[in-house]
């Protein structure tokens, strides 16, 4: 798969992380991009955050480079907004770009100082290193606890020539977005107005980050931005439906790097899919399919794999929708165990197998005349996730 | 301590769990007794739910007779609702009682449909049995995953004599109530009309039973009821502060209780106190150690002994309570580990020490003018939580 056009990647190691991996990434486009974001909902935000919402009103949606550091989110800092405006500066000044073209992004512990100088140090060997290739060591310098490189890549052919669209990801823990979730970036080399960006970003997110769960927790620096540098020369046409499958690239971008993540949860061995329909609205069933993707017994029982559906029942009763049990129909890897809200007859020997795969089905279905419907990434809750968190920063 | 008067209580075991371990148990008040009543809010609602519901507007809140079972929910059966009534005359016909002062109360899982002959089998044996020395008999069959029996105690010594509190619950997983939840029986010998019982479970719920999660589940059969049966022969006097020292008796029991399901939450090696001040509202501040005590990273965290400030901040910032991180600050185990939304100076090996016990304080201060406060009890994630529920059904 080809990589957007116009786009340079970096990625070094600045000693913020204990171990030597890279954990200093940088992304540039060398037309500045017309940029959307999505940030956090969490009243705590990190420093990065606000200084990524402040660049973008000063430059109105102009992008040139994202810094991103791994190992410490610069949340809950003395110095978090110094670092942040500092190392933009100097990225800036390296780049010769305005500086509120220049963005931060950050990721790690909670608490801890960010040490700017180690970052300024990094800085010449980091742009140094900058070239269209190196995608992929942008995308592995921002991993925390990921086990796994998320990366996901489309391309639309229109009528004046071809725009290709590649994202990278990052998170494991502390997932739960609520307009985002951790760290997301998405370039595009489509021609793209800011405004029309901003919608098609919107909509994504909405069936990709908003529906996923790892755990129910939202980071405070939590960010997602995606980036139209136009560098294909093509500018989709709204008339002729070009511009409706450029979003539906952006969209699959987003969908497989938000299921990636959901793959990889912390401890996860199971990836949940869980698919809801018959809701009174796109609302109620996202709603529903949240509810059931956290609750831990829901996620205990898939890593045991127990076909409890009584849980998942129950879970959906506490989501604040209203909705009639005995009209409810419950599948598993395509088994029905719940009938009209009672056991329906199946294998449990069988279906034990089943659901002992790499990815497991929930199908939640309302037996209405209303069509909402909503499908969610979550994944099985295990040791490993308690192995990982109950160790992490000390 | 003394039980209170007029109240005979009795278990069996009637073949509903595989273990033989008594799993029906019996609580008998022989004058009727007021009663007021708290149920779970999930949408799915057990059978014996609405049974109690129906037959508490039925009889004007009296009750003669509570029959509870262990090892099946009674919920989303075909079943379901014959049986709880079928049991319900049985017990009454047996004790000469209304029907509608004769209420079930099950736990276990949901979904399999509850073999009422198994019960009515056994009522002879359990009417038989009847003691009011039996107390801890049927605290001890109403336990499922619960590794501890939960009972409480209290009395309040008035003018014209004692009144008496005892109370019984269970509880270790599928836990936060909204409302009341699992199952919990209070009974007082005191002489309370039922308006005045309603206020008292009003009132004390809230700073009790709803201050208490382990898994932030809620179940589909929470019911939660007090029963006042005026044995005593003591009327409390309002006008001498004697009711409120009642009521003072009555909330102690249940927070006791509440506390002592977190402190055998599945899995738990930990009870976790969670103290919030300084927020708007007392509601705003229950929300707040809501969604610190639901987050699982914090669990895993004090599971760890880790002395991880920042998920508790990044925790409280998403309970959907405006604060300002700027002006918290956060204890552990008496220690200040974040003043003013930042890291304070501490010795973390000295507090890893001290988090290496099986009771853990957080306080959660803001700084403001206002008096908003509240207490939540919840207990630490660990390998136990897992273990149990990836296996529990199959």
């Amino acid at each position: 798969m080809n990589l957007p056009q116009g786009y340079a990647y970096s990625a070094v190691y600045a000693g913020i992380r204990q171990t030597e991996r890279d954990d200093l990434a940088l992304i540039v486009s060398g037309l500045p991009a017309n940029a959307a974001a999505v940030f956090t909902r969490n009243r705590v935000q990190a420093a990065p955050v606000r200084l990524c919402r402040c660049h973008l009103a000063q430059s109105k949606g102009r992008v040139g480079a994202i810094l991103i550091n791994a190992g410490n989110a610069n949340c809950a800092t003395r110095n978090g907004d110094a670092v942040a405006l500092g190392t933009a500066r100097e990225i800036a000044r390296m780049l010769k770009l305005p500086v509120a073209q220049a963005l931060t992004a950050s990721t790690g512990v909670i608490g801890v100082e960010l040490d700017g100088e180690k970052i300024a140090a990094a800085l010449p060997r980091l742009v140094n290193g900058l070239s269209p290739d190196r995608f992929e060591d942008a995308a592995r310098a921002i991993m925390t606890t990921d086990l796994a490189m998320k990366t996901a890549f489309a391309e639309a052919r229109l009528k004046r020539g071809t725009v290709r669209v590649a994202g990278m990801t990052k998170g494991s823990g502390m997932i739960q977005p609520n307009m985002a979730t951790t760290l997301g970036f998405v370039m595009t080399d489509a021609q793209l107005p800011a405004a029309t960006l901003r919608g098609i970003l919107k909509r994504a997110v909405e069936t990709s980050y908003n529906r996923l769960s790892v755990d129910g927790d939202t980071s405070t620096n939590d960010t997602l931005l995606l980036l139209a540098n136009g560098a294909s020369g093509v500018r989709p046409e709204a008339g002729e439906l070009e511009l409706a499958r450029v979003e539906e690239k952006i969209t699959a971008v987003l969908q497989q790097l938000a299921r990636s993540i959901a793959r990889d949860g912390e401890g996860a061995k199971k990836l949940i899919t869980i698919d809801v329909s018959g809701a009174p609205s796109d609302d109620a069933a996202a709603r529903l399919a949240r509810a059931i993707a956290n609750s831990p017994l829901v996620k205990t029982a898939i890593a045991g794999a127990d076909p409890n559906w009584g849980r998942i029942l129950s879970a959906a009763g506490n989501a604040g929708v209203v909705f009639d049990p005995a009209k409810t129909d419950i599948r598993m890897q395509g088994v029905v165990v719940c009938r009209g809200g009672l056991a329906a007859p199946f294998s449990e020997a069988e279906l034990k197998q089943k659901l002992d795969a790499p990815e497991v089905d929930i199908r939640f279905s309302l037996r209405s005349k209303s069509k909402g419907e909503a499908r969610f990434w979550t994944c099985d809750l295990t040791h490993g996730y308690i192995d990982i968190n109950a160790s992490y920063r000390t």
